[in-house]
């Protein structure tokens, strides 16, 4: 496929400023923030997501880069080869190397394909689900490409269908628009069947949130499963049922799915009857916060109560109400748990670090009058790499207590 | 059972200073430190482990504890409760909600039963390898308990062999002595089989490192195994096996063992035996540095390979030193490793938390020329739990890196 206008090499120069972090980049470090880069007239001018060759303060050529001067993060790293072409060969290498990565971990092709820098794609999502993928271009440079990037998609995995999920604030901060179309195939005429831990997901890629599936919680679903064995689960903001319908496939005897969205719980109910245990299997629509105290006022006791909650603190502004938000949670949440069950707190906020959201949670216990030992601390699944540098933000955090 | 004399009822009373944390222990912080403890005469001439209710500086009463005037940490509370007793059923009770939890987790009897301050027995590490227990009391409290601990151990599991190991830092520290024998039943005439995910372990629970097994990298055990399906896998410091019998369990097609000691070699061995797979086990027996650096020269190369040495950092004074031991082990590791394949880095040092042994690896990784994304991020499994209040400090991490 050729490439569009502006992205064809020979590439524009670009430089750092002398206060610059260099020696991180060369180690590895993915970001130019703006102020790190000299911006003059001609950098100022590239088109958003425009590729080129990043030289530091003394003129020595550093790789290839990504420029979009409208974003924060005004560079990022594509290739440490400053002769590096970024054509569909080289995405498709990007790709294979991803996919086998998902290959020795999966026996199904159900799965995150594509996690952004940590997989060599700045700024690019793919959610692959059997013969589909949902791709997130949240970076200029992968609007641009999309047509590149479908085609070296296509050539390595062999997928038939690709969604276009053009929606979420990364894309607001890069200057993109939203939308959810196809880009290749036709659309699917009903939500995907998604099989994970034994369980059934229905994704609605079309509409739903985010890729319609979230994969990141796959090996917390499976801890919390062989938790719920035989006895009682309750999933809060359980989206199409993550945390229930694991359960339910792993022996658990009943799960309450909580949330705010009537789709949701449909498609929760959708796997619950594919799976064959929908008479274990019940739903709420509510908000999560007054549904836990109707719980209570019930006097209902579960085995397992899991909260996986959006991420009340996305940003640092945001940090010490998402921390009382965390703590709430948790106090709502522990009074229904039996003496001796278990209590999944988890946690997708950047900017709520694991000493603070553990902190919280513990808080929020003891101000329900329980205590907890923590049993499990766990983050994204294997499919959700993270490069080192980038890590001590791992968004994902999962606790378990046991009170 | 009687109780030893010293710790009958009722109880002496000490009391907290004004400058005592006394908040925190209310909350559930389990430890008081000297200088939070007013040390009149009589509490510093109670025997190490003697009972006591504590009263915060005001004279209310906070719970009973035992004392140690001898250790640093002076006192540690037994339970919230001022009117407690602490004898055989109170353990028992203790060790039935421990219990509990280890058989809603494993489907069979091996695993660490009791993991002292978060099951709410202070000091005291039970490993249990179906009919037999090995006990770790590393608190004065419970080495003069010991015959009222064995009973209770004895009427909640039904056990028929208790091993007493009374070796390690955490005895001299509280002035016990070193001695490893049985307290209940007779010895064992050889290695115990442990069943851990699918691979079969002996232990040396006579005369081996610690307890003769470590359970607490089961989880990760496991990640590793399904990383080694079909291709080959190095485990240095590999102790009895762990990660390469798990390995060799769950489909790797050969397992690599080095280590220094000859015995945890011929116990690794001797797994590989009885599972059938000894063609395709090897080991080798010395320094792993200088094994590393041997099998690199002889151009050896592996999917997986997983380091998982002694703590190098087993204090603060110890951490530059440890994380540099660390960031060499990281860097011999890697040029060890397919491209494409995967590194697996452990520590057990309290003093290097995650951030900063993430950092050391990362470091080493990147030494030896080589590129790293983390994976997986993993800690010692849910036998294992840990008070919030601890949690920081949380020993065992788990990283693997695919290069």
């Amino acid at each position: 496929m050729t490439l569009p206008q502006f992205f064809e090499p020979p590439y524009p120069v670009v430089r750092l400023s002398p206060k610059a972090e260099a020696r991180a980049i060369r180690h590895g470090f993915p970001w130019i923030y703006a102020g790190e880069m000299v911006m003059d007239r001609r950098t100022s001018s590239l088109l958003p997501g425009s590729f080129a060759v990043l030289e530091d303060s003394e003129r020595r050529p550093m790789g290839v880069v990504t420029v979009n001067p409208q974003s924060k993060i005004v560079a990022r790293v594509l290739d440490q080869d400053p002769a590096a072409v970024i054509d569909e060969s080289w995405i498709a290498a990007r790709l294979s190397r991803a996919l086998a990565h998902r290959e020795a971990l999966y026996d199904r092709p159900f799965y995150r394909l594509v996690h952004a820098e940590a997989d060599g794609l700045p700024g690019v999502v793919i959610d692959r689900m059997g013969d589909l993928a949902v791709v997130q271009p949240n970076a200029a440079w992968s609007e641009a490409m999309l047509g590149v990037l479908v085609a070296a998609l296509t050539r390595v995995t062999g997928i038939s269908q690709v969604v276009k999920n053009g929606s979420g604030r990364a894309r607001a901060l890069e200057g993109l628009t939203e939308e959810i179309v196809m880009a290749l195939g036709t659309a699917p005429d009903g939500p995907i069947e998604v099989p994970m831990n034994g369980a059934t997901y229905f994704a609605d890629v079309m509409g739903g949130q985010k890729t319609g599936l979230f994969f990141d919680q796959r090996p917390n679903h499976a801890f919390a499963a062989k938790l719920a064995r035989g006895g009682r689960i309750l999933d809060v903001f359980s989206h199409v049922g993550g945390f229930g319908l694991a359960a339910l496939a792993n022996g658990a005897e009943f799960a309450l799915c909580v949330d705010a969205s009537d789709s949701a719980l449909s498609l929760a109910r959708a796997g619950a009857e594919n799976m064959g245990v929908w008479e274990r299997f019940e739903r709420r629509k509510g908000d999560a916060f007054e549904e836990l105290e109707r719980l209570a006022a019930e006097g209902q006791r579960f085995d397992v109560v899991v909260c996986d909650p959006p991420a009340f603190a996305p940003s640092k502004n945001a940090l010490d109400a998402g921390l009382r938000a965390y703590e709430r949670i948790a106090r709502l949440a522990a009074p229904l748990v039996k003496d001796g069950g278990y209590l999944g707190l988890c946690s997708c906020s950047h900017a709520a670090d694991l000493s603070k959201f553990r902190a919280a949670s513990a808080r929020g216990i003891g101000r329900a009058g329980r205590r907890g030992q923590i049993i499990w601390t766990g983050f994204a699944g294997p499919d959700h790499p993270t490069l080192p540098h980038l890590a001590e933000s791992g968004y994902l955090k999962t606790l378990f207590f046991r009170l």
